[in-house]
């Protein structure tokens, strides 16, 4: 895209920016992956710019989904409204055994497309075959933070391979794709490795200066696993043990007491809500409101599409905000405004990379949403529009780093058609006949 | 759109249709608004028949919105996140006072444009000024029930006011627009008429032979007033006064108790499952799995688009689906198959119109859902597909008793961009500076 001398800038006109109770309209200056002016007067253009009408479009932070398993949308409606157990045992599993570095590959492709089209412009990944992750990431120009999923009862053979593999990925993939892909390192939840294998994956990550992701809480019989065989909780194991002393992705936290809250908050581990597949499984409702108020940094994730079954945070959005409002029979729980912070700038924060907020000097993760549509108008308050009627293909435009990767609901990094031709002749023949 | 002799023919060319757990492609041909042929194999096409071609696209019976408030929608995301009293009080109430007639129809064509384009081919509309709602309607070719919400406390001048209303709305409109519009009789709730009016209400229903369509258990607090002025719930005092010898359209039906779903299945009431609005207002979550166990009848609705924010029947239905088995933490409840037909199928059966299934002899009342997307592929169950991963927007056409009301997502019959501006200079100026 040029080089750095004569790096492309591109102008956003009078798209509509909202903070604090304003929204006004504004023109952008991006250039060399960040935004580098912002005034409510035009600014001045230059030969060679880009400029976009922006005219009913809301300006806003990338969306940043911060747990996700990007191949799963192979197994997008795999065996649906059936029990946790045998989903996972008898369909998830199987299908993943079954899985080549290639399908890895297109899935993720396919992920990061229906990503991109409804305005996400960061991940936070955790599977294997890792180099297909983020050879799909880096052709995607996404920014992600990619991560091998451990698995291994003890650090023998397989646990020291497990502990390989993990090694590997961040070897290979952290700072690549000009830094736009980080790496993490993934044990993939309490009950899934031993604490052998934990000391080792947290000394590794305190080796390579890298967080934390892994799955907490996200069920009750995790919990009863860890009471039974730890005697006690998920949080207090992985405390004692020294978890928390790296910065930690910890995805669902459905089920964390009062006093596990405080914990989360004092060792900077960040809660990555994903209400959309709690429900869907029936893992129950995670207590964000309370969170939040604890001081945890909470940010918002889909989940693998496998149990989704999407990945659009528009409408993970939604459904966090209207999943707490129900539950707490509460209209003024998680309102607009908080739900967008979690969807972008906690995220954003967690990720330690991407834009917070749209701001001079930010990175230039922008996204552009429609909001003057027959779904969306009239307006009344920005982010109550986005996050209550806006719909993802609202999405028009998607820059990351200082590059489109939609412009007029077209994918430019992704050749969509392609994917869905390669997922297609592997996966799901359901109306084929 | 012709005359009968000359009646123009519809054949939709391998479009999916699923039932029971068989999905097949097949060849559809609609005449004289009903579904005249359904074949696997390629039916004969006459000229000046309108070919479709429907690969990669599920046909199904248009989505019933079986409780809605139209022109609400120029509420949409009006003080959001603020206590139900105060949001109703302060904020709704106030903006309905000033409503003139032609706002009204204004903001009905701007759900009908919405609706349309998310694939809903039938409503049950509650509100006032309904003569603007009707022509709203009947303009947009969509097929609907309409009614005059009465509010009154007694049978006084007032009352009897708002009965000569309901009396007119019913006989201009009952049967209107080629029998595509229809009326129902709404005492607004069981809190706000009296037991005279709502006498009143049952007796004029009878003579008319028009069904009900009111309010129901929708709030903890209508309970509660209810047993303290009436002494008895609400289910028990309608069924009392003799409300369910009418067939009723009940919206929300949150707050009933087991004994109270008994009556309302036996008395063939139809409770209108409105999962969204029910979330974000903070009212609860109905007892849908034990409601539909119970034998009820339960159809699918948005609620006005001031408390949803959206008219988007596919959301409602994935909404409904995953707050159950969130709420019951049960991955097998409600199926998408079932809340498709709670969509679709009971909706139809309660309204008493539109097509009940893909099947030759229905209205052709049809929507098309394109299933080849990112945010869709790959297919293992359709269904599935729809219910958990589809969006409105993957809506490419709908028709209604025959005749196009939205191709390749191009609206025909409602010039959407003179909707958004007589709505945008009239509500809403959160952008504007």
């Amino acid at each position: 895209m040029g080089n750095k001398e004569q790096s492309m800038s591109i102008v956003l006109e009078n798209v509509i920016v909202s903070d604090a109770n304003s929204a006004k309209k504004v023109n952008l200056r991006i250039e060399n992956g960040l935004i580098s002016a912002l005034d409510e007067n035009p600014l001045p253009i230059s030969p060679g710019d880009t400029v976009v009408a922006g005219e009913g479009k809301l300006a806003l932070p990338g969306f940043v989904n911060a747990h996700t398993h990007l191949p799963m949308s192979l197994f997008r409606g795999l065996a649906d409204d059936i029990p946790l157990d045998t989903w996972l045992r008898e369909h998830i599993w199987p299908a993943e055994k079954r899985l080549t570095a290639a399908d890895v590959y297109w899935g993720s492709l396919l992920s990061l497309a229906e990503m991109i089209k409804s305005g996400t412009t960061q991940v936070a990944d955790m599977y294997f075959h890792t180099d297909s992750v983020a050879r799909a990431v880096s052709e995607a120009h996404m920014r992600a933070t990619i991560s091998y999923g451990i698995v291994a009862n003890k650090l023998d053979k397989h646990g020291k391979d497990e502990l390989a593999m993990a090694r590997e990925t961040i070897e290979r993939w952290h700072g690549a794709a000009n830094g736009r892909i980080r790496a993490a390192l993934s044990p993939h939840a309490i009950y899934t490795c031993g604490r052998d294998v934990w000391a080792a994956a947290i000394d590794l990550a305190h080796e390579k200066n890298v967080p934390l992701h892994t799955h907490l809480c996200e069920t009750r019989d995790e919990v009863a696993w860890s009471l039974t065989n730890l005697g006690q909780t998920p949080v207090l194991a992985l405390n004692e043990i020294g978890a928390f002393s790296i910065p930690t992705i910890a995805a669902h936290c459905v089920h964390v007491s009062e006093e596990e809250m405080a914990i989360l908050a004092q060792r900077s581990v960040t809660a990555v809500h994903c209400p959309k597949s709690n429900a869907k499984l029936g893992n129950g409702h995670a207590p964000v409101v309370s969170l939040l108020r604890a001081g945890v940094n909470v940010a918002l994730g889909t989940d693998g599409a496998a149990s989704n079954n999407g990945q659009d945070m528009i409408e993970e959005m939604r459904m966090a905000s209207l999943l707490s409002k129900g539950a707490l029979e509460d209209p003024t729980a998680l309102p607009a405004r908080e739900v967008a912070m979690m969807a972008t700038h906690n995220g954003a924060e967690a990720l330690g990379a991407g834009a917070r907020r749209i701001s001079t000097g930010e990175d230039a993760d922008i996204v552009l949403v429609d909001l003057s549509g027959v779904d969306t108008v009239p307006a009344y308050e920005p982010f109550s529009t986005l996050v209550y009627a806006a719909h993802g293909c609202d999405v028009t435009d998607v820059i990351v780093a200082g590059e489109f990767l939609l412009r007029d609901r077209k994918l430019f990094t992704i050749d969509e058609e392609q994917v869905k031709y390669e997922v297609n002749r592997r996966f799901g023949k359901a109306f084929a006949n």
